[in-house]
């Protein structure tokens, strides 16, 4: 029998079987969250229970909770929506901050509306472990403050797992009466996420990185904070996001998010013990590899290595090959033939880039996915350092 | 026991239970089909057979089938991507025309476009069945050519159910190298769809009309039609929709796109019959009962009346007080003290259009909620009558 390690929670992790239950016990009803009739309402009154689990669980409003299509939505709305807002109210805000290491959902967003839009897109740097120093932001908002339309900083990293300092910069943007958004995509259900707490004015979440379905997610907005909508229509969620209510996805979305953010402690717990046992051996089979990213304040379950003289893709095919399943980087952007932007923004060059690999565990992970990484990775590294070797001749 | 009569299928259809299995059998297993690794790759397969499903049951090539999620999505894709695209081409290319009866999906994003991109919004009239005219459409190309951006025409009525004349538009369009939009939400499993014979540069798609699930739908957009992303990120589906594709929802909504396409005729036939006799019994039972929309040209599934002398909404809450489920209008608007725009562009005044109901059936339909309906309406019609004459001395 073959292992199989799936050790790529962060790209995505399984469905909780009782996500899927309640996804299938609310889709074999019918109704229309939007309709009037009694199969309507009580297809909102499950909107309306859901929306209220998942405020509860992250330290929001109800009405705070804007139910999108996932985090590519969320960030995209969040960093367009209120954009425009914002210049719409003084046509001085142009500048939209972002960290150099957002998932590309932010950056690609930020991007399009420095190309397209008229802003000003304005890069933190971030240190070697990946963290944005708030004295950073602090200078920026200093000398901008009235030009600044808003801020983007993840809570944690889909790469290399560094946790930023979010309380902190998310006050420095509220003093400055700045809307500050964070993609915590990664963070939820792995490290404590209070969106109250934590001052900023809009956080993205998504499902399927948390046990619940693909295709769901909100974005926490406050309130007061103005946000144009990139999907126009029926005028469902506050008005900033039309379409149909995904009732099932919801009530799924809505035990996963409870389910993670309940058992967080122990997840952290166990996964942390996991990893770092990961993190150890794997030091220990290939004394040379590097760990990226902090290496106390990160993800429970991400370790992040580089691997010197390997190929990321190479060493990824070779692992694949024994039935251990990893990523070079975030999968959205796998494939893709270009180091990584956020170890190149950490000061790695390109090789070292280019030979990292992303360990991720989460809920089913178990000691023997670390047995299997450990069996299937000292001759996988050799492989594929012969490899390099030949292609490129020291 | 107390009868329950679903006729509300346009708001939303219930899930096939097929659909609902490939959906529960595809979230089991896990992969994110962006990944690499084994468990991607499989993801991916899932995914690209979906697409080839789905292609094939509507006429599109594969590549032609942009995963969003649904029709809002796709609607505001079609319009503000391919406008921001064809401006960006031609600085001339402002005018976005739509016809007036569109869904509040496009009409509101053409409305944007228009007070907040520097579009020029073109509605185009309609005749009293709801119909657009394809002189009008010639006669505008002719005088706006090479200022015309998009045009965006619903292959049929969500509300009165009228279907428009599609080919002889798109073809209009198609001559004058226009890109033409066509919402097909209503329109696929209930009338012939064919993506390559309609003509049509981009045509809206989504699963939860057809028995597929909510939260997933596509725009099928040809090859060579520019649109620029509403959602950037991962450049997932040609670049021009990023985000993690749902693998699950995507494989459930083509088991139902293919059921509907392939079950058509037969559904036409049944549904049609159904909806022929709830007419004549409605008309048979409110002599004065005013069916709107094209008497023959129509989705098989839809009835429209005005009820004179009644408010849509009292009666809508009469009938759901007997199980009765119908709507005032599109559910997208529920709740909106507003009369129908698409009566109102129809000729209809406001009291006929706010006297509206739509009855849609579907593939759980059967005679019993005919005879449910028909049990309920002429009470409910009288009490109706009884509270407007009440409010509105005449």
């Amino acid at each position: 029998m073959r292992l199989m390690a799936y050790l790529d929670h962060a790209a995505t992790t399984p469905m909780l079987e009782e996500a899927l239950e309640a996804y299938a016990s609310a889709a074999r009803s019918v109704g229309n969250p939007s309709s009037l009739h009694a199969a309507g309402r009580s297809a909102r009154r499950l909107v309306e229970e859901s929306r209220e689990r998942i405020a509860a669980a992250l330290g929001a409003r109800p009405s705070e909770v804007i139910f999108t299509s996932g985090g590519t939505e969320s960030d995209n709305l969040a960093t367009k929506g209120v954009f425009w807002a914002q210049r719409a109210s003084s046509l001085n805000r142009t500048r939209v901050i972002a960290s150099a290491v957002e998932h590309h959902a932010v950056l690609d967003a930020v991007d399009w509306l420095g190309k397209h839009e008229g802003a000003v897109a304005d890069l933190l740097p971030v240190d070697q472990q990946g963290r944005v120093d708030p004295e950073r932001l602090a200078e920026r908002i200093a000398r901008y403050r009235d030009e600044i339309a808003v801020i983007s900083v993840q809570w944690a990293n889909n790469e290399v797992g560094t946790v930023q300092p979010i309380h902190a910069l998310a006050r420095l943007a509220a003093d400055a009466g700045i809307p500050f958004h964070t993609d915590a995509v990664q963070a939820v259900g792995q490290i404590p996420v209070d969106f109250a707490a934590s001052g900023a004015a809009a956080l993205t979440v998504t499902g399927h990185k948390l046990g619940g379905p693909v295709g769901v997610g909100a974005l926490l907005l406050g309130r007061d904070v103005p946000c144009t909508p990139l999907l126009h229509g029926g005028g469902q969620e506050r008005d900033v996001r039309s379409g149909t209510l995904d009732t099932a996805g919801v009530a799924a979305f809505a035990v996963a998010v409870e389910s993670a953010v309940k058992g967080r402690e122990d997840y952290a717990a166990r996964v942390g013990e996991l990893r770092d046992e990961l993190v150890q051996r794997v030091r220990a089979a290939v004394p040379d590899a590097i760990l990226n990213g902090d290496p106390a304040d990160r993800l429970p379950g991400n370790a992040h290595f580089s691997f010197p003289g390997c190929e990321g893709d190479a060493l990824l095919l070779l692992l694949d090959a024994q039935g251990v399943f990893c990523s070079t980087g975030s999968a959205c952007s796998a494939g893709v033939a270009q180091p990584s932007h956020v170890l190149l923004a950490m000061g790695a060059d390109d090789d070292r880039a280019r030979s990292s690999l992303r360990f991720t565990l989460g809920h089913t992970s178990t000691i023997d996915d670390v047995d299997a990484l450990l069996a299937a990775l000292p001759g996988a590294v050799e492989r594929a350092r012969r490899a390099t070797a030949w292609k490129t001749p020291r």
